[in-house]
C-alpha cells in the first residue's frame, strides 16, 4: 500500500488483538468538535499563529495542576513517542547505552535504536533507563512501590535518567494508580512522558513531558521547536479547552467504564488475572501456538519476541482496547487450543 | 516569562518588522473551523485514531497533484522546521558538513547545529546543501534559472543532497514563481520542504516533504513516526478538507492580495525594489543605525548578522508580513535617518 489513511488495516475474518488502538466508538468525535468551536471562540487567531515553545500557557497550567508539577517542569510534545525521541536526543550521544526494563514497548526500542543507542537490559549501566512502570506495555502490570523507590535511588546513585513512560496512568480500572517515579524522585533523575493518545485520541499527536526546568529550557531552545513556536500549538489550545471545560474528565470516566468491561470480558473468557489498568494482557504463549496458526483460526496478537532486546520470549501480548466485549469473548474462544 | 501562549510579545511603542509572522487579521479562523466541522463529518473517528505514517491519503493525494509529484514522493510533516530536522537526521551524521547558501534562514542554522553538523558556505564540500531559493528568507529574492540548473548539476556531480526550503513559493505577488529545484532535478539529489505555516496558519504545525521514494520509506520507518501513525494526522485530514473544498485557494488569493499591498506600502515608503514574493526585504544597514537606536525610535528588525554562519553582515531583514500598510509606512519613516 503506497497511500493509506489509517495505520490499522482490518483483515477479513480476523479478530485482531495485536494493536494498541482505541475502540472507534470510544473516540470523542462530537466533544472534540465542540472543543474546537470553543477554542476558536476563546482564542481566535491566537490559536493559529506561532505559539510558545514550551506549549501554550492554558495547557501548561492545566498540566502543571494535573501532574502536581510546576509550570516550568512541563513541556508539550507531539505525542509520547515524539517526547521519547526528543528526550533521548538531548540526554544521549550515539553509541551510548540505554537500559530498558524488559519486556517493554516494542516501538520504544526502535525509537532508541534510531538514536544509534546500544540497548541493554536493566542490570547494566547506561545513560538512561526507559520503563513503562504503570499498567505497562506489554504486560499491563505495575512496578511495586518498593521497587519504584529502589529504582529512583539507583538512578541517583548511578547518575542515569529514568524516562518514565506514563501513557497508561489515567486508564485505571480498580483502585488508584501507584505513585509515579517522577513524584517519588522529587523531580530529579526522572523525566516523565505523558500522552493524550489513549485518554483522548491518538490522531491529535499531543503529549507532554515533566522534567527538570533545565531540561525544559533545553527543549524550548531546540532550533526546530523555537522555529515552530512549539510543536502542536493549535491542537494544544483545543486540548486546554477540552480539559478545562470538564470534557476531559467526563470522557475519561466514559472510556474507563468501557475499557473495564472489555478487560473483564477478555480476562474472564481466558480465565486469567485482570490487570488494574491499561490496555494489555501478557500471557504465556499457549503450547504449540504460532501467530500463523492463530490467524488461520481468526485471531491475532503480537508475539512477545518484539518486546525484548534479544528478541526471545515465551509470551504473547493481547490488547483488549479495540474490540467490544462480545468480539473479545469470541477472540478468546479462538485462542484456546 | 515562564509561561506564555504566543511566541511574539508586543512591545509598547515599537512597530516590529522583526518577525516572520502572519498578520492576525489574515488568519483563517472561520474557514478553518468550517473545515474542522466538515472533516469531522467526512472522517468521523478516523480523524482521531492512528493515521498512516506518511500522512493520510486524502492530503497525500492533494499534495502529489499540487506538487506534480507521485504520492510515494510525498510525506506529511509537523512543519517545515520539523521536516528539516527529520531530513538532516537521516542524511547526515554528527560532525558532517552542511553547506548553506548565505544569507539564509537563521533558525535553520540552529536546527542544523542541533544535529551537530559543521556549517560551511556554499563554496565548500558537504553532505547536504540547505537553501531557500524562492522568495528567500531573509532576502526575498529568488535564484535565477541558470543558477538553479547549475546547482542541481553540481549536486549530482558532487553527490550531495539539496534541501530546498520552498516555504514561500505560494506567496507570489508578480508573475509566476520560478521552477523548483525539485522539479528541475527530476526528483534526484533534491529534497523539497514545504509548509502550510505561511499559506494557512503556523499554529497548525503542518508541512510536507517531496523526496525520492526510498527516503520517504526511511521517514515512514522511523520508530517515532511509525509509533504515532504519522506526525499530525487529525490536522492533516482537516487540511485535506480545507484544500479539496477550494478554501485553500480562496484563502491564498485573499492573503496574496493583502501581502502584496503590505509589500508595496513598505517598499514605496522606503523607495526600494519590490521582491516578487515572500515576506522579507534585505537592505543595507543604514549608516550609523543600530538595533538599539532603531528601537528607541520605535521600530525593530532583525540584524543581518543572524543569517550568516560567521555572524557578519552589513544588512538588516525587514518583514512586511505582520503589520497593515499604514503601520508599515510609519515604520519606514522611523527607519529613515
Amino acid at each position: 500500500v503506497t497511500v493509506a489513511t489509517l495505520q490499522f488495516v482490518p483483515r477479513p475474518g480476523i479478530l485482531d488483538l495485536g494493536w494498541g488502538h482505541p475502540r472507534p466508538e470510544l473516540l470523542p468525535v462530537e466533544p472534540w468538535l465542540a472543543a474546537q468551536r470553543a477554542s476558536a471562540a476563546t482564542f481566535g487567531w491566537q490559536a493559529l499563529t506561532y505559539g510558545y515553545a514550551a506549549g501554550p500557557a492554558p495547557l501548561i497550567e492545566w498540566l502543571a495542576a494535573r501532574t502536581a508539577s510546576a509550570p516550568e517542569q512541563c513541556f508539550v510534545t507531539a505525542g509520547a513517542s515524539h517526547a521519547l525521541d526528543l528526550v533521548a536526543g538531548l540526554l544521549t550521544e550515539p553509541r551510548d547505552v540505554a537500559l530498558v526494563d524488559e519486556p517493554t514497548y516494542h516501538l520504544a526500542l526502535r525509537i532508541l535504536r534510531d538514536k544509534q543507542l546500544r540497548l541493554a537490559d536493566a542490570s547494566g549501566r547506561g545513560r538512561l533507563f526507559y520503563t513503562v512502570p504503570t499498567f505497562g506495555n506489554p504486560t499491563g502490570r505495575s512496578l511495586p512501590l518498593a521497587e519504584r523507590q529502589s529504582l529512583v535511588a539507583r538512578a541517583k546513585r548511578e547518575g542515569f535518567t529514568i524516562v518514565e513512560d506514563d501513557t497508561y496512568r489515567e486508564l485505571v480500572y480498580d483502585g488508584a494508580a501507584p505513585p509515579s517515579l517522577w513524584e517519588l524522585s522529587g523531580g530529579e533523575n526522572v523525566v516523565r512522558i505523558g500522552s493524550f493518545a489513549k485518554t483522548v485520541a491518538p490522531g491529535l499527536r499531543l503529549g507532554w513531558i515533566n522534567a527538570a526546568p533545565s531540561l525544559v529550557e533545553r527543549l524550548k531552545n531546540l532550533g526546530y521547536v523555537d522555529s515552530g513556536g512549539g510543536v502542536n500549538h493549535a491542537t494544544a489550545l483545543t486540548m486546554a479547552t477540552f480539559a478545562t471545560s470538564g470534557a476531559y474528565d467526563e470522557h475519561l470516566a466514559r472510556i474507563r467504564g468501557a475499557y473495564r468491561e472489555q478487560r473483564d470480558a477478555l480476562c474472564e473468557a481466558l480465565d486469567v488475572d485482570k490487570p488494574a489498568g491499561g490496555w494489555f494482557l501478557w500471557l504465556p504463549r499457549p503450547a504449540g501456538l504460532t501467530l500463523a496458526a492463530a490467524e488461520r483460526r481468526g485471531v491475532s496478537y503480537v508475539d512477545g519476541s518484539r518486546f525484548q532486546v534479544d528478541g526471545r520470549s515465551g509470551h504473547i501480548r493481547l490488547s483488549f482496547s479495540m474490540l467490544p466485549p462480545d468480539q473479545l469473548v469470541e477472540a478468546a474462544r479462538r485462542l484456546r487450543p
